[in-house]
């Protein structure tokens, strides 16, 4: 996915969004990084545990989806106003192949940005393919 | 979500289900055991672990999604054949409220079970409320 | 669906939501008429029409849709402020059967009511079945 | 949406899906012309019509859902075999701004093309924006 072109509400965005990422005890637990952010987008990589996997061996989609929605919602954060708090409202996911892989990447990016409601496109790759695994649509809430 | 009645192609589904349910990492990792199940249907539990959880301490939705996909995926599982696998073609799921309880129950129940295709209504909640914390509707394939 | 007890907000909500749907275009074009509502839920019901079928002479998905979507939409309605106003900020749907009846029922209720947020199931069944064509899920915003 | 690069399965898919295509009692009634196509896309349009429209004069979301189902449908079928016929299973619509223009733009392309199951998005946009009104994600089976 392109990487889109938004002006941010708040200069400081992206220490905001770190530091939130930070916080997310599920990131931590999964072992995802942030590699790189800018307005409307962000990108984030993990390597395969296999304590997260299905009953075939295959990461379990639960995985691919909080990866995913996590990156949503940090894409919507970076162009909400510095004291709002990012909620997921929903998403829908597609799997579309078994995601096995010894590491894997994700961006999400902003579909739209509106004051209170903000909708993203996520994507999950790994890294020995360029076809995706899923495909994320997310309504993320900026509450204040 | 009612208990639905469906007739089984496969007597012998419980052991099959409950087999493949624990070889799911997943769940296991998550903390997540079954507390029932019949054609159709099935309930899962599982206690707060503040590994799983995001920025404000509440449960991941990730969490809670990997939770329902699951259940979501044995319910279905309850009515295909013998020699089938169960994989998630696709989710949706709606955060209602922030998660923040000792412990989950969840429900899955088929809304339509076909041969290829199966749908399936998951909810789950919190055990001192009576609302909702989540709610999923996901489409599974039998492969064979 | 079970029919849900809700509070409405504004005592007036039947002839607001009356009202509004009898501007919609749309619901007179597909013949779709109300057939009772109280806070929370509506029922709806309309014929077929080869008009709005798809290749095979089925009702097209998107009149399905356009029925639910409408249904949730007032069914959330119902339960917001005198002055709000209702638009739809995503929805999914599962279609769970052809569509080949000579006339429909649909029925919506609200899961989730917040202040800004609604969530709505809606289920659309033919008259000669008791198993649902179509199964939606819709969130809907309050603007005011 | 980029114009994907796939391998038809059926040479004769072009004459196969305006053909289907033309069938469609409710794309004619809602006047959606094929602008293009090829393996894995199509694009439509169709003009502002005030039979279809909701309680404030916007294209009714149901209306916008059925070109992008449709669309997202005949993309799939581009690449299905020649004696497949396809179904949509379920989809997803986020609609992101109000749909008032004088005349809207479709297109659908595959994202995931398999053997049973085809995961397409689409994409609805007004002439007069570079905006889109609405997203999409379906997911379409082969029934042969």
């Amino acid at each position: 996915m392109e990487t889109p072109t938004f002006m941010p509400r708040d200069p400081d965005y992206e220490s905001r969004v770190r530091a939130s990422f930070g916080r997310q005890a599920m990131m931590e637990t999964l072992g995802v990084r942030i590699e790189g952010l800018g307005p409307g987008w962000i990108d984030v990589a993990f390597d395969h545990d296999p304590r997260f996997t299905q009953q075939d061996g295959f990461l379990h989609a639960g995985a691919v989806a909080a990866v995913l929605d996590s990156a949503c919602g940090y894409a919507a954060f970076t162009l909400m106003a510095g004291d709002a708090a990012v909620l997921t409202v929903e998403y829908k996911i597609n799997l579309l192949k078994p995601a096995k892989s010894d590491r894997y990447t994700a961006r999400a990016v902003v579909v739209r940005s509106g004051r209170t409601i903000t909708v993203c496109h996520g994507e999950l790759s790994d890294v020995a393919s360029v076809e995706p695994v899923a495909v994320m649509t997310g309504t993320m809430i900026a509450l204040s």
